[in-house]
């Protein structure tokens, strides 16, 4: 039996994680559940599967959990700094971090320090902070198990390859609502028709940055650190189906693919049941549904967040922790309609020219760099013309 | 230095796995290499790579390839006794059987039994005697590496997963040069139609069985041994741009691929370096030349010949012996135009009928298997009415 830490249990990515735990309750248990605000579903999450620990992030809601649950063996506790304390609990055997953002990495950090395997769902923690934290899980022989599909993909294709040099990253996207679309119609384009993916069903936050083409290029940043290659050893090829997941090719030209339906469930299975795989009932992938497989090059033009990323990434220093915050406000700033969808560009581009560089960031400058950046970007945005609201 | 024999070493595969030897003469040497005939190009080729033997099938030409060689220490031999002798030489590393079809057998138990690791390339072996040959392999712990590129597909994305059950192998087939003509189309179709492969360059065997899907049901029969797997987890898919080479469904539903451009050196130099992988200047795939992949079923009611041979898997016994035996004579009936294309599945339909069935043969009942079905088909052919020549 698996002791499981869910850290965001009420996102899209930790619902999911507890229903594999529902579906093999012989393997596993949530042990510990977090959610940032969504004090109703943690209740009625820790009802359903008796973690020993509840934590809501947001303190105005403890007593809410706190008195809902009061007549279950669960304690039940409140604030950031309570999740940093409790992941660390001897109990558990792999934290699976699915917060939202820069808050996953402190938690990350401790979890490993206590010797546990991440299953690592918050891709900003690698984006941020990518050399310290593969540094301290080689330190602490921690596993670092990748829920993104992406990178799941990339791990699975390693499997049994240890020895053999990788030449190149191929990682796909789906080009996500607007692919193929130009500058003119982005100009203006609402949250709502961002927020509609073709393929994956996933959280506001992933969505946006997935119509903008951020996600593929916080996921090149974060492939870059978990598995230890250059930026131009990684290839983004856009593919709408999101059936192939992703690629390595080796150094003799062999490619090896993951594909499969896009569903979520099976790389949150397969990180917490590695190196094994365990029977399943998730709808199997049939070619008569899917004959064509299609793949373009991602558009660096219309798309501009993809090729920041990349520059961040050759840049180094606390600059992929500065986009990651620019990117976090900006996105925000998106979905209450105080920016416009092509403004977010902009934005970060900002930030990277106006913030600080520092080439060999310490943690301490990595929460400075991001406090910085959203303070400046936020101010950014309340300068903004009018006009930047509808561009 | 791995010392390699090639059997068939003027064929297709064999002149390949020279050019790969040549490019990593550091690593392997040709210690043996045969032809069936071909004296020339065995002339050319020993006196180019030096190996310590160079045998000729066909007695016939001993003389001629003795003189040529007469003036370098190499042991010329003759006939397919010699090649059975020699491939146990201790000296001998590997040895890759690229002979075309049952010719295959003797020679690959042999160098079983003397503990040689074998390199696959004749899927005919298995086909006929599968279980033996595997079991043999098994008590002499010895590695079968397959270089088909199927095959080598699937033991590439097998890498690392030896303790997750297959659930399915999905095998693709270009659908060779005749992929969606109907019946009416291929009756009367001619032999230079039938060697125009769209994607792989091969000897006349290989390539009439892919026009006629049974290559394929071959490949199905060669993986049921390779893998340990029923006929039923096996499928088929056509694929005609021949890119991704097969596939594994794990039981978690996760599928692994292998992938690249359809190059034969690729399988045969991974077999000869596997577990490692070498670094190589092969023409690497780029996704901007394929943009589409495409899958489609395939057309058992005009190729016959793919069920056929899943028939004769599921029957089992000396069955498919006999649609290997069969399928030999009627394609080269068909090559020398003394049978139509679509009758070559007649001719081995009867053969499955008409051969006695032995359900546990010996190896000595699958050569009388192999001696009688080609007696028969070879009847059959010379009975067979004029039309037939044309259907």
């Amino acid at each position: 039996m698996k002791n499981i830490a869910i850290l965001g249990s009420t996102g899209s990515i930790g619902t999911q994680t507890l229903e594999v735990i529902k579906g093999n309750n012989n393997l596993f248990r949530a042990f510990l559940i977090t959610a940032h605000s969504n004090a109703e579903l943690l209740i009625s999450q820790a009802i359903e599967f008796m973690p020993a620990y509840a934590i809501i992030c947001d303190t105005g809601k403890y007593l809410q959990v706190k008195e809902a649950l009061a007549h279950l063996p669960i304690e039940v506790l409140a604030g950031h700094q309570a999740i940093i304390d409790t992941v660390t609990h001897p109990e558990i055997d792999v934290v699976l971090t699915a917060m939202v953002g820069f808050a996953g990495l402190e938690p990350t950090i401790a979890a490993i320090k206590a010797g546990k395997d991440i299953a690592l769902a918050n891709k900003e923690t690698l984006v941020v902070a990518g050399e310290i934290v593969t540094a301290l899980a080689k330190q602490h022989g921690v596993n670092i198990l990748p829920v993104d599909s992406e990178h799941s993909a990339i791990f699975q294709c390693l499997t049994g390859e240890e020895n053999n040099p990788v030449e190149k990253l191929i990682i796909t996207a789906s080009g996500g609502p607007f692919r193929g679309r130009s500058l003119d119609f982005l100009t203006g384009v609402s949250r709502e028709e961002a927020l509609k993916h073709p393929n994956w069903v996933m959280g506001a936050k992933i969505t946006i940055d997935s119509a903008s083409l951020m996600n593929k290029g916080l996921e090149v940043i974060e492939a870059k650190w978990l598995f230890d290659v250059d930026a131009d050893q990684i290839d983004v090829v856009v593919h709408p189906q999101s059936i192939i997941h992703s690629m390595v090719q080796f150094r003799d030209g062999s490619i090896k693919a993951q594909m499969g339906l896009p569903d979520m469930k099976l790389p949150i299975q397969y990180a917490l049941t590695y190196p094994n795989r365990i029977q399943n009932d998730f709808k199997r992938f049939d070619f008569t549904a899917y004959p064509n497989l299609t793949f373009e090059k991602p558009d660096l033009e219309t798309f501009r967040n993809l090729g920041l990323a990349y520059a961040a990434l050759k840049q180094g220093g606390n600059m992929p922790c500065i986009i990651n915050a620019a990117n976090e406000i900006a996105v925000a700033g998106f979905l209450n309609n105080s920016i416009g969808f092509l403004a977010m560009s902009d934005l970060i581009e900002e930030c990277m020219q106006q913030i600080a560089f520092v080439s060999q960031p310490t943690i301490t400058d990595y929460l400075n760099t991001d406090k910085e950046t959203r303070i400046f970007a936020q101010n950014f945005i309340q300068k903004l013309p009018l006009k930047a609201i509808n561009y």
